[in-house]
């Protein structure tokens, strides 16, 4: 390791050897003294209304210390954007596997038998399961209490819709008619579960004011300790949420019910309960990636210039709208691609079925909108008879552009990025033919967002010269921990093993919103360099009294030394600093800087945007995939043998972490785009709630090669110039997986996962 | 609970509830899976060379996991102020009870085996145990290696000596001859155990990249932090140290080797190991107060006028320095008392025994002078056939006056104390006669300090309006927390359960020196309300852009709202301010401030100081003390039945705390006074370290009344004017009750306890 500075460098993982060595601890591996064990019940019907419970027999249970029904709770509804959920359900269950009663038990078996010993008198309502049943006419009422909402159109029923939004630019309807070639369809995309590795879980403990202090598994702290104190209606005061590592996220770890169903026990109790979801109650019961049904119209002039692009995109919420607004908004503001459309258009709206709520998911509705924009690409290049790079190419948005709602791309290398993965799958060495299997490449570009919202940090210095980072941020496997450490030790010129991280307290830890939107790096990355910054101005600040000289004379040297520019020796140490602070002068140095995303808002003057449930999403990122993908013509199995990806992410603080980033993203794309698929019966109850049952890829599904590439195009206002690359990875990747297929075998999928009956029965037509 | 601000009151302590029924944890309750339990071996010997270990005895005990010895850990000497010690003896051993050697097995049964299986052959040498027997010519070297110090004139051998301080003002020599009474008398005080509920514990925990996480019942999390990783040789971004709830402190759980001990067991067996001494061990194996022998002489004027004081203070500081260098400066700083005599001096010696270390004890060196001078102002009252009130009120120090040394008095009601215990002794009814005894109220005055060091604390606002507190302050049982809670709570206007008390943690929390110095209040509260003061600012801001209107034109009010002063309604939570901070503009608001502590140094035109410890040790604090005391005249027993103690704390920020902080400083004085003593055995060993054994005031030997007086005189750079009280109230118990026995038996002693024996001695003489 070098004396100073950790940025560009591909450092191993902080939690790596933890990890890897089983040390690392998870929330079912805590305990507490006199721990309560929890298990919920949940509703085997989708739509139904509670007429009672009965609840003795769980009581009965040997070991049984609490029953808790949805009347016990506090009635508050709560929720993001729209307040429709309750802790437990009240009144009325709205999908199979919704939680309805919860038990503490002194054992997890009997706190499972109880559960199952629970049971409601139901009536049950008719169902809709689907975007079409819950958009009918005769459609049943998932949510009567919701009469009408903001975003829905003044003077319109509100009926299933949970969000409807409108984005446009320049005039679609009339742009048509410029186009030579218009190409258009209904693309459908599933269910995806996040199948992280850990399922969701909490400990909720309770002191003897009965103050809560709650670890969960979890994507923010703060997140999770303002829902369960909305949920109790209790102030934010009296609940302190804490992090042990989490077993990954990938948008399925927002704050939910559990966090607050253990809290409850917890104080009905006044003994710490654990709870943690089997695998099937945590598929049945969470969060899915939207499933969408997406209209779309690309239109181009015979030179490849995409004239208009229009869009109908909806997703299915599920019973609760959680982020729903967020998720159909962001879609919209995707939907043109990262190209310079000037007449482009999309409608988004989220509906209410009565199955588990859909909510965020790495690409956020993206990868949906993306699925059919850039499948309708390589239908373009096909009909104009160009190359689907070029025509790519041609249409690609370039620095200096704006996007679609008006805000300035100061930095864009997306060209750069397909150019980059269109060359090196052109130019690796040809595979060995295998008989009977067609072979292509396929390529799809993609952009996304890094930015949102608030985060801080504060960095402290010790009294030995190193240095202590604290932010609030939960590192939810992607490595931040890592690469906020590099930041700042690189602000400071220090070795990373003299920065120390802080894990996540709400009572001490400076706020950060969620590990969430590709905002890690580039949001608590510059509030880092900022709070390292203070102190390196501290330092030198001291330095400066210490040497009798101005500060602008000085400068950090690596090892934590500050010397006289120009001048060797007569150093001042960190530690000399760090002395004269605490004991003497000033007091002790500590950085704390914060900020809120604040880029440019739509403009109103260039596009109409209702009803967007944000109007300042964060810096935009580019990049581009090809994979090579083979199709055996028998059993219409598609195999992805290598796939380039490349990516600008502005400045790679930790090139090896950008890598992993990018290749989990590719493997968890090609599930996507292949395998993956979350079924409900005509009962609306999930039929593959299994990691047995739901098809992850494997390790004979990962491709031999994913090929990384980064490119760096340092961007202004991120630290060190970085941006995030969490997500956008992932964003392209069925939709370059599809055009690939086509390209195979000139059957074109609409339908995600190009599962080998959908390839077979594409290529008989 | 009032809706906003807390300040002057009562409020019950925050940790009352989870201690009083049994949900506080202490480091002895923590358990982590694989934890190991680990026992210490110690020296039976005051003074040995080690010769060689023999340890394959306990390495066979089953279940042992590892045998750690002096030789096996880094040689560097650490300490605050001399580097004299080790964490395990290494080459010699300097009191019986000093660690040699420690043993973590996977059960405390097998470690205390094994660890009484150590053998080490030792070369006994002569021991010193006795100030006399350590200054003697032919006394036993305890720190050869130690051959001069800075604190140790030129040319002088240090011989055992660990510190040597000089202070003077005015002209002592020339100053008798305009003295009409001397009384002059040599004075011993006994070292007394801090006999906190707690014994000194620790659990260490280590990952897979070594990185340790230590808790630890003390006092500093910052200096457990450091002092293992100077210990270790490691940086310390490397540890990370956090604290459960402490049973007591007194200044007994700075940080010691114990942490170490338990950290260098975890490194060597890469699992967690917990450390917990027998109270035996924590006796003979800590620290005590520091047993003193004081010559003074003070001079008077008929009139009363106290013109000079000389003191010889000799304090015995066992086998290592630890903080004898300050303890010894500061009995010198407060051997004037509150007095304004124009002729001073102290010479103040810290001498190294052959017995455990002795180190900060409630009161820091200033019982013991204390004890010497307010005894001498009796015995010049007597001579002179004053009322001993009246000489001390004629001679006190008042508003604007300057302390020995130089530093101004800005506030001073040390008078009005005095005069409120007298009043109120005297006002209050008779006590029956009981046959057998004789009954006398006795008095002293005291002063002392609060300050010190650095500290720092932040504020955030949290996304309801609420906010969390956070700062590195370890309430050892003082009440602290609260305290804070309550300054924070005052500086927003909101209510205290709107405030959440961070637990200190060393990666995070911001710094705080020790709680020690009677300084939390003082030094810690402003620091919260600087960063609480920092949060309104900004939330005055955003109100006034909200608003638009001056942020001059904003009141804050209680509950967490603000408004336009002098218009009612109109108003915005700090919740809005909250969503528009954390989502929109401006960032997650947070304050942070510190501070060192700044007060002004000695003035070499006034005074003489010469190797002092420190050179600005904080604000000065003023109290006072009348007891009622009813000696046995068959048995000697002195029982004290009232007692009055008033101290000026500037403003009570808890008045139900101060008076518990004032009550139980009484008690302890009361067992400093009467009864507690180590005693060690010709052979350095102690003769009583069990609770059985060791004299500490029980319910029975507590007076019937101990009523707290609070003055208030608002200190202009505390937070709401407060100052600290956590020490003075002990500072003048023993003069007190020496004052007493002999205003009510004639007797006049002047050794400390004032054991039966000692009173009957008296009596006959």
């Amino acid at each position: 390791m070098n004396d100073g500075g950790a940025v560009g460098i591909g450092v191993a993982r902080l939690d790596a050897a933890d990890k890897v060595t089983g040390g690392a601890r998870y929330v079912d591996d805590l305990k507490r003294a006199g721990m309560l064990h929890a298990a919920v019940a949940t509703s085997p019907l989708a739509h139904a209304r509670i007429r009672g419970y009965r609840i003795d027999a769980a009581r009965a249970v040997s070991g049984v210390k609490a029953v808790l029904i949805g009347p016990d709770l506090p009635q508050n509804r709560v929720g993001n954007f729209i307040k429709d959920e309750t802790t437990l359900a009240h009144g009325k269950v709205r999908y199979v596997g919704e939680p309805v009663a919860a038990v503490a038990a002194t054992s997890l078996q009997a706190a499972r038998l109880a559960a199952q010993l629970i049971e409601l008198d139901y009536e049950e309502l008719p169902s809709a399961l689907s975007i079409e049943s819950a958009l009918a006419e005769e459609a049943p009422l998932i949510h009567e209490e919701l009469a009408s909402y903001v975003a829905v159109k003044p003077g319109k029923s509100r009926g299933n819709i949970v969000w409807d939004v409108l984005m446009a630019e320049g005039d679609v309807d009339s742009a048509w008619s410029k186009c030579d070639v218009i190409v258009e369809g209904e693309f459908r995309t599933q269910a995806q579960h996040h199948a992280y590795l850990e399922p969701n879980g909490v400990l909720a403990d309770i002191d003897a004011n009965g103050r809560l202090t709650i670890w969960s598994s979890c994507q923010s702290v703060f997140h999770v300790q303002q829902r369960v104190a909305e949920e109790l209606g209790i102030p934010m005061s009296r609940v302190r949420a804490l992090v042990p590592r989490v077993g990954g996220g990938f948008g399925g770890k927002h704050a939910t019910n559990l966090q607050t169903i253990a809290a409850a026990l917890a104080l009905k109790t006044h003994r710490p309960v654990k709870l943690v979801l089997s695998r099937s109650q945590d598929f049945e019961m969470q969060r899915s990636r939207h499933p969408a049904r997406l209209r779309m119209r690309t239109g181009a002039m015979r030179d490849g210039t995409i004239v208009a692009r229009d869009t109908e995109v909806v997703l299915d919420g599920g019973a609760y709208a959680d982020e729903s607004p967020a998720v159909v908004s962001f879609a919209a503001l995707m939907s043109r691609g990262p190209y310079l459309i000037p007449n482009v258009r999309c409608r988004g709206i989220a509906v209410y079925t009565n199955k588990l709520r859909a909510g965020a998911y790495r690409g956020f509705g993206n990868p949906q909108v993306t699925f059919a924009g850039e499948s309708q690409i390589d239908e373009l290049a096909g009909r104009l008879g160009m190359d689907p790079v070029e025509l790519r190419l041609k249409n690609m948005m370039r620095a200096g552009d704006r996007w679609f709602g008006g805000q300035s791309v100061t930095r864009c290398r997306a060209a750069e990025c397909l150019k980059a993965v269109a060359e090196a799958a052109r130019a690796a060495p040809a595979l060995p033919v295998r008989t009977g299997r067609k072979r292509a490449f396929g390529y799809a570009a993609a952009t996304h967002i890094c930015g949102m919202m608030g985060v801080g940090a504060s960095v402290q210095l010790k009294a030995d010269g190193t240095v202590a980072l604290a932010t609030g941020v939960v590192d939810i496997g992607q490595g931040s921990d890592t690469v906020l450490t590099q930041i700042c030790a690189e602000a400071l010129q220090l070795p990373i093993e003299s920065v120390s991280f802080g894990s996540p307290d709400t009572d001490i830890s400076p706020y950060n919103w969620k590990t969430a939107g590709s905002r890690i790096t580039y949001m608590a990355g510059r509030a880092v360099a900022g709070a390292a910054g203070q102190v390196r101005d501290k330092i030198l600040e001291h330095a400066a009294e210490m040497l009798e000289c101005a500060p602008a004379d000085l400068e950090l040297r690596p090892g934590g030394r500050v010397g006289i520019v120009g001048v060797s020796g007569k150093e001042i140490t960190f530690q000399m600093v760090a002395g004269r602070s605490l004991y003497r002068v000033g007091g002790p140095i500590i950085g704390t800087h914060s900020l809120v995303y604040d880029g440019e808002r739509f403009d109103p003057k260039r596009a109409t945007v209702e009803f967007s449930a944000f109007d300042n999403p964060g810096v935009y990122t580019f990049g581009a995939l090809a994979v090579e993908v083979e199709v055996d013509t028998i059993t219409g199995k598609v195999e992805v043998r290598r796939a380039w990806s490349a990516h600008d992410v502005g400045r790679a603080i930790n090139p090896l972490s950008v890598e992993g980033q990018i290749q989990g993203a590719v493997v968890q794309g090609l599930g996507y785009a292949l395998s993956e698929e979350m079924i409900w019966d005509d009962d609306g109850r999930l039929a593959n709630p299994t990691l047995a049952e739901y098809a992850l890829p494997g390790l004979a599904d990962v491709p031999e090669e994913i090929v990384p590439i980064i490119v760096e195009d340092p961007e202004p206002t991120g630290p060190f110039g970085a941006r995030g690359v969490g997500e956008i990875p992932l964003v392209g990747v069925a939709a370059a997986v599809a055009n690939a297929v086509a390209a195979a075998t000139a059957a074109r999928i609409r339908q995600l996962p190009l599962t080998p009956e959908r390839v077979l029965e594409a290529m008989a037509d």
